[in-house]
This record gives C-alpha cells, sequence and structure tokens, in this order.
C-alpha cells in the first residue's frame, strides 16, 4: 500500500493500480500470518513494522537476502542484509 | 501496525507491544494473501487500502459487518458498513 501511494501520488489511479497489478505478477507475496505478527512483536526490533517485514521474509524457504534502506534497523537479522546499491 | 504506531506515540515500546501482543489473542487475523491484493487493485475503491481491508474482511465466512471511521469510503461493500458509533 505505501507503493500504491506513491505511484498514485506522481501519477494517477490508473496508471498505479496497472503497476501494482504487473509487480503482482512479477513479485511472490508472502501471507502475513499471525504467527508473523506475534513473533514480530516479541522480537528484538526496535520498530514493529520492521519485524513484520522481516519474519515474512525469512519465511520464504529460498531467501538470500533483505534489502533495505535501513540496514542498521536490522542488525539482528540471521540473513545477509543489503542495501539497493548492494545488489 | 499503525495501530502500533499510535499506542507506541501514546505510551512507549514496551507497552505497546504487550498490548499488541493481547490484542492478537483476541482477535482473528486474516492471513494477507496476492489474492486479495489483486481484487483489491482491481476494484472501485478509490483507495487500494481500502481494498485491501475489505477484501481481507470478506474472506471471514460469518462476517456479519465492516466498522469504520469512513463509511462514505464502502459505498461500494457488499456487507454492513458501520461506524463505531453504530456498533
Amino acid at each position: 500500500t505505501t507503493c500504491y501511494y506513491l505511484l498514485e501520488k506522481e501519477t494517477n489511479v490508473d496508471t498505479a493500480k496497472k503497476a501494482i497489478l504487473n509487480l503482482l505478477n512479477y513479485l511472490q507475496i508472502v501471507n502475513v500470518t499471525k504467527e508473523i505478527l506475534v513473533q514480530a512483536v516479541r522480537s528484538d526490533f526496535g520498530e514493529f513494522e520492521d519485524g513484520v517485514q522481516y519474519f515474512s521474509a525469512v519465511t520464504i524457504d529460498n531467501i538470500t537476502a533483505f534489502i533495505t534502506r535501513n540496514k542498521r534497523d536490522f542488525k539482528t537479522a540471521l540473513i545477509p542484509i543489503l542495501s539497493g546499491e548492494e545488489l
């Protein structure tokens, strides 16, 4: 929804909706479950939202890295944390 | 995550985390799936986020109503839309 919000702000509703539909075709979407929310809130992540993202990511079997613009918020992560530039 | 954000702003990290953990015990959490995201983006909802909430809600078998502070954003809904005051 953040991605949609930014797209809509830069373009318009139709373009943003088409772009999101396109993205959904390419991406594997993780089901956010109660278990993930509980793990996130019980974790050491300072921000609940960071925890939700991290524990969603690690449900993916063959995940090799987690990409973020805020590497320092993910210091306790058990998978490699990369910035966009490091991709 | 919005709820956590508001709680943390009003109290502190520990209190907010405890409150969320408590809430998670009482609430039925809907798994947000790719199908829900596609339905939301293809729907007539002006805001993608409203669509995500609505289509998450209607996956619940015995749902009787949807509670919101913005009833007018859910005009096209097929289930009763109530404000908090109408509960």
